[in-house]
């Protein structure tokens, strides 16, 4: 690095998700020099990656490797590091292996988990959904079940393995439910000669009154109606109290079953944690409304770590548009600082929620207009062509897309990590 | 199953790979009813095994699902188990979980795997490559050596993360190698700011006095000098000694890296171990000239977990096609003995050998025809698209290939399982 490069306003970024990303890339031209730390090499397409879970997607074409897209950035580089703490007053993040890095101005883009509740112990058997390894993992397990049943000849076993439980209603499972579905009614059944993997159960548990609880009443409505129609039961109102190897019980119910599938709720990452700073329940810092720590103008915090009022007094929603938005507005707040300009507080603007349900079926909510059906699906399926990154991701996702649509076949039905192990 | 299907002769397969999956295809239409059993849920295509190790293509792109590939024949019957063990007398294979399966005939097509000569301690620093998960190992391992790099501040640590040695340099060596060295000179050097991928080194060790052993003189020169050409360094005449965590001691040299790939050996499945037979060194079952077993005239054996010598007096070498005629030479037997005609012995035919050095290098033995350089590496990939399954496959490979080949980018660059793991 120069000398000039060192003489420059250093800022560090941590997580290279929507909205670390979208900070770096905002901050292009300006005069500062950028640290990009993330544990992962690669930035993920999240949206999808149900997609992956459910054997339609490979791995590959919802990640890109984080150095790969800042290449053309000189003065960003790029650390593969874990954050172990941040020490606010020496401005200094603290890496894995007793590395350190300072900084001038930091970003915290660290993100959420999934978060059982205070009921860690379910993990084992109801997985989420948060990271490639999550996705090739419950990808493993659904498969598995259908193989189990093809060589179990007990029939109350063989219906338990066919039986795949989703916890939670909002997009995550309800777009799981449409899609395991789907792989069992129209993507499966020729393969297996001892089951009908027609039959399998599809359950889809959620506490709350209706799925979707974010979109208005009458998608939310449609969206039940439809996953009905592609075969998943719908469970409203009945909160889970044990998930174990033998199935979930919920309001007193106890359903057979060896997949469990966690789309509950989430955790922000351990970041209140490391300033020691105010969070709420599920461990969001809340910010203010320029999204700064409270006391440490120098740190900004956005997507799902943080949690702040700036939609019209409601709370921004855990989704990419509101991460990539938080992330311009904190790249921009850094060049007006440094440019000596003030700034305005961080105000959300929403596009839109989409949900996708199965082939052919999603709903759309821009507001004023309501989209269901077939329409949504295509637009569903256009927008997220749109926002993957690079012709290389979008042919290829097009080309996986093609094959599902047309012909149902899922090409990343693999059952890998810890395939040869068959018992269990 | 019907009551006549019951009645027909049961013919059992293990191992869906080349050898087994041939046999299958080749019994269609025969009076018989099919097991296939495999511990994996997928075929793979072993041949680019390679690319997937050096992020050239993804996992779901060299891979099918088994079920998949035998949808449309009602008589196969699929099986997700591992065999241990073989009770010849009661012609009955017995499966984790307690399961058996008898059989009329049996197929055994069960491979390899690789082997360190008694060194079995070296296994967890020189990994080997023979399935899916090896590869995803490997690329990790490849992967994290540079970002290791990257975060290194002492040069001599640095250099070792910096140095991959391949010990081995028959064709698996020499393409891991050669691809490598381009993803350090080619495709890398943009991303990194601290270290200059472009010095990295790569080491190709070989204890034998040539490359590609199985070529003809002259293709192995000009594999040798293209290798050097491209940044390998190659050493010959020189066995491993030791590998450790230090790195990798040979003819009283000691190399100091943190990336060794083992691709010097293989030793066969444990069919000879299940059946009690005789076998060769490498632990090849030793078959008769109809491929049988000795003293089991309904017990076949095929692929690389046999030795044969069937081709004019020299032993049949460890290849797709030679595992494949094999396949297709048993499913005619079968066929032969249950119409009661008689059935000549194997006679292996040898169609040509490939290996792909680099980008548009490789080398072709075609017997009397020889080829080199860019018209052998377009032969070379035009043919391994043609042998690949499918549409869906061969548009994606090429689409991968068409990447790495124009831009130097190689889309499965990712650290996956254990990624959030950075110490170590």
């Amino acid at each position: 690095m120069t000398e000039q490069a060192q003489g420059l306003h250093h800022v560090v970024i941590v997580g290279a998700g929507f909205g670390g990303l979208e900070t770096t890339y905002r901050l292009a031209g300006a005069p500062v020099r950028i640290t990009l730390i993330d544990r992962r090499n690669h930035h993920l397409f999240q949206p999808l990656l149900y997609q992956v879970a459910t054997a339609s997607l490979a791995t590959s074409e919802i990640a890109w490797p984080i150095r790969y897209l800042v290449r053309d950035r000189p003065e960003v580089t790029t650390l593969f590091a874990t954050v172990t703490g941040i020490d606010a007053e020496r401005r200094t993040v603290l890496l894995d292996r007793g590395d350190e890095v300072g900084y001038d101005t930091l970003v915290l883009a660290t993100g959420a988990r999934h978060a059982y509740f205070g009921h860690d112990e379910w993990e084992p058997f109801a997985p989420g959904l948060k990271t490639l390894e999550d996705a090739t993992t419950l990808r493993r397990r659904i498969l598995v079940a259908f193989e189990r049943a093809e060589r179990e000849t007990d029939p109350v076993r063989r219906a338990a393995r066919m039986t795949f439980v989703i916890i939670g209603a909002g997009p995550t499972g309800v777009e799981l439910a449409g899609t395991i579905a789907e792989l069992a009614h129209s993507t499966l059944p020729r393969d297996f000669r001892n089951v009908d993997t027609r039959k399998a159960r599809v359950v889809l548990i959620e506490a709350g009154q209706r799925v979707l609880a974010g979109f208005p009443d009458d998608l939310s409505a449609y969206a039940h109606k439809s996953l009905e129609r592609i075969g998943v039961e719908v469970v409203l109102g009945q909160p889970v109290t044990d998930c174990n190897a033998e199935g979930v019980v919920y309001g007193g119910n106890r359903l057979e079953t060896k997949t469990i599938i966690w789309a509950a709720g989430v955790r922000a990452s351990r970041a209140a944690e490391w300033l020691g700073a105010p969070a709420d329940r599920a461990g969001r810092l809340q910010v203010a409304p320029d999204l700064t720590v409270p006391g440490h103008p120098e740190i900004f915090a956005i997507g799902d770590t943080v949690t702040i009022s700036a939609w019209n007094g409601q709370p921004v929603p855990g989704i990419a548009p509101a991460a990539k938005q938080e992330g311009r507005y904190v790249a921009e707040t850094i060049k007006a600082r440094l440019a000596g300009r003030p700034t305005a507080p961080f105000r959300y603007s929403h596009a839109g929620s989409l949900a996708q349900i199965g082939k052919r079926l999603a709903v759309i909510d821009f507001g004023r207009i309501k989209l269901r059906g077939a329409l949504a699906w295509w637009i569903w399926g256009i927008a997220h062509i749109y926002f993957l990154i690079g012709l290389r991701h979008r042919l290829s996702v097009a080309l996986s897309w093609l094959w599902v649509y047309a012909r149902d076949q899922r090409a990343a039905r693999l059952i890998t990590q810890g395939s040869s192990k068959v018992t269990g």
